[in-house]
């Protein structure tokens, strides 16, 4: 029997509810495959930065950097501003992990409602590889008043005036301002899992930015995007500015295999692919570092107005755990949970709001569990 | 008879066919409701570029800055670097002119396929106000080898070993940076053109950010947003975090009413807008200065595979131009242009292959010409 042990991190709001349903899946999965998992629960979150004040201390990210993979729910707290808990706890362990690759696939399962017409499970089904360490997620930036910060206020006037001969005021005006960057090493890496991911599907590759404005980082991205495909011959590839790709997105999503892109983007498009692959209730990702920890979620929030209802969809999550010990290893069990989810929507049963349904959480997880057992 | 004196400026790909049909309607509108246009046009795009080594001059700025408003085609060729017209052209133009709003209607007329299943014209009508000088598109950005900028290669490992205490090797590393800005009078004036223009609508406003991510850019647009919206007690409010926001535009796209955005985000969320209200055929857009000169376009590219094939629709330029001259003051042949563009829709006879017809450019821009005239 082999034994795993997985930190989970249930978080905040509906994030409880929907974990308990990802485990009792995956236990159930380990009964049948011959694993065995201990769960070691972890309270960060709204409530434990409420009482103590701490977010996720260095000592946790490090105990927790034992472990090849964490199993997440959900961050965010309307008691706290926008961004606290979001950056101090999901970022912070995204880029303390070095977790490189925020991996979503964007699938259609059969017999799910998509809001596009004329389209099937068919046409809905490939990959974002969301770089996930750098770009505007850095967290560089600030603001400036006059006096406050002379060269940030100056930036703006020295452009008009360099450009256009205007003299613009800026002495009474405050500006806010934001840094991205994206590194050589960052950059590669995750254009070069994208390409490994394509030789193993239909061996596309469609990169993503919007270097006819952003030049200076996009264009950077574009070359070293250029001299990695020139590594894989065997693999097509397109270029699609970040505007044109949501309209694809819609419109023919049937175009797609691999789809990399640099982390802001990649957030957006990706809530966009979780739409049109039936609604944020049924899409997973995984944060990945192929050679440290990785860490599987929800892509959806910790939807407050839900929590303790045992009303919201626990797919996404149970889809996660999937991803989760199918990156352990365990193939065979993850693809049965994909299958049970699979039978659980085309039976049509047992399904949440969402999906037109009137099953709680709880239901929906006893049924794919069930489905797991072969019962 | 009221004389108008118009530059435009055909530019690009398509860009020459689809003027002349916008140009056409506004003639016939102009006999009908008793204006006459002067159009003064002006050769900038690829090949004068070409030819000349000319993108636009400050001159020509100046002297296109004497008019209210300037006519666009499209801007852009494969044969020069993807940005170089773009950015050299259509950007400076918006700049130098201060055009600070980016108006985009998002309106699916009768009888026009949207690709989104249950939603007809009463659901998808709203209007995105884009801020359309700041933000990332200031173009201050550059790349940093060792040695060459060592500030700016520090960033990343500053960040890294102040909040985590690692110590990332960055010594070989080359970095590709984007500066974004926003000022407090650039984003006040945006938003408040949006707010008056609720006042006049259904009086409600989204706006758009990602405060929780890029928390030091967008926090201060949101403190901004709060404020203004503090003076406008009859209109309400939400905040959607651009992520988000492409899923409702998908889903419920009846929830909006007028959408303001910073620069970037206005840029993305309005091509998925555009597909919403059928394609970019369909999409036009105004730079607008309230007090300066103001440029409408459709916002779709310069298409040059189909250059000189008299084939793509110009309805989103005609539209534009029915925007233009409304900006003028010609409410009533701006409506009578818009009504005309329903009809040749509604009567589904004459029409382009992206609306599964076989009419050429030109026979749609003479059939909706026939209709403003009253034929
Ligand atoms: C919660 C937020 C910080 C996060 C992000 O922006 O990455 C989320 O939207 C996501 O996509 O995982
Ligand atoms: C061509 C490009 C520079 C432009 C932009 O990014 O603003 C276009 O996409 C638009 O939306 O008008």
């Amino acid at each position: 029997m082999t034994q795993y042990k997985i930190p989970v991190l249930p978080g905040d709001g509906i994030g409880p509810e929907i974990i308990a349903e990802g485990r009792k899946v995956i236990d159930a999965a380990g009964e049948r495959f011959g694993f065995d998992v201990e769960w070691i629960e972890y309270p960060q979150g709204a409530d434990h930065y409420l009482e103590t004040g701490e977010l996720i201390s260095e000592d946790t990210l490090k105990e927790l950097s034992g472990y090849p993979a964490i199993y997440l729910g959900s961050i965010g707290d309307p008691r706290i501003a926008p961004g606290v808990l979001e950056k101090g706890i999901l970022l912070t362990a995204r880029f303390y992990f070095d977790e490189y690759v925020n991996l979503r696939p964007i699938k259609l399962l059969d017999g799910v409602w998509t809001p596009l017409k004329d389209k099937t499970s068919k046409d809905i089904d490939f990959v974002v590889v969301r770089e996930n360490t750098e770009d505007f997620y850095v967290g560089v930036g600030g603001r400036a008043k006059t006096g406050a910060s002379k060269d940030l206020l100056e930036v703006k006037r020295t452009l008009y005036s360099a450009k256009f001969g205007l003299d613009i005021e800026t002495d009474s005006e405050e500006i806010g301002y934001q840094i991205g960057l994206i590194s050589k090493e960052g950059t590669d890496r995750v254009i070069e899992y994208a390409f490994d991911l394509a030789e193993n599907r239909k061996k596309h590759v469609s990169s993503v930015d919007k270097a006819n404005v952003l030049s200076d980082i996009y264009g950077f991205w574009r070359e070293e995007f250029n001299a990695i495909s020139a590594k894989h011959p065997g693999v097509t590839t397109d270029f699609n500015f970040v505007d044109a790709v949501t309209m694809w997105f819609v419109k023919n999503p049937e175009w797609f295999d691999v789809v990399v892109t640099p982390n802001m983007f990649g957030d957006i498009i990706t809530d966009l692919g979780a739409m049109i692959q039936g609604g944020l209730g049924l899409a997973p990702g995984g944060n990945i570092n192929p050679k440290g920890t990785s860490m599987f979620e929800p892509i959806h929030g910790s939807a407050p107005k839900y929590k303790g209802q045992n009303k919201v969809n626990p797919i996404a999550t149970i889809w996660a755990g999937a991803m989760l010990i199918e990156h352990l290893g365990e193939k065979e069990a993850a693809d049965t949970i994909v299958n049970a989810i699979q039978k659980n929507i085309l039976d049509g049963k047992v399904k949440t709001y969402d999906l037109g349904g009137k099953s709680t959480t709880s239901d929906v997880g006893d049924d794919i569990t069930r489905i797991v057992r072969g019962e």
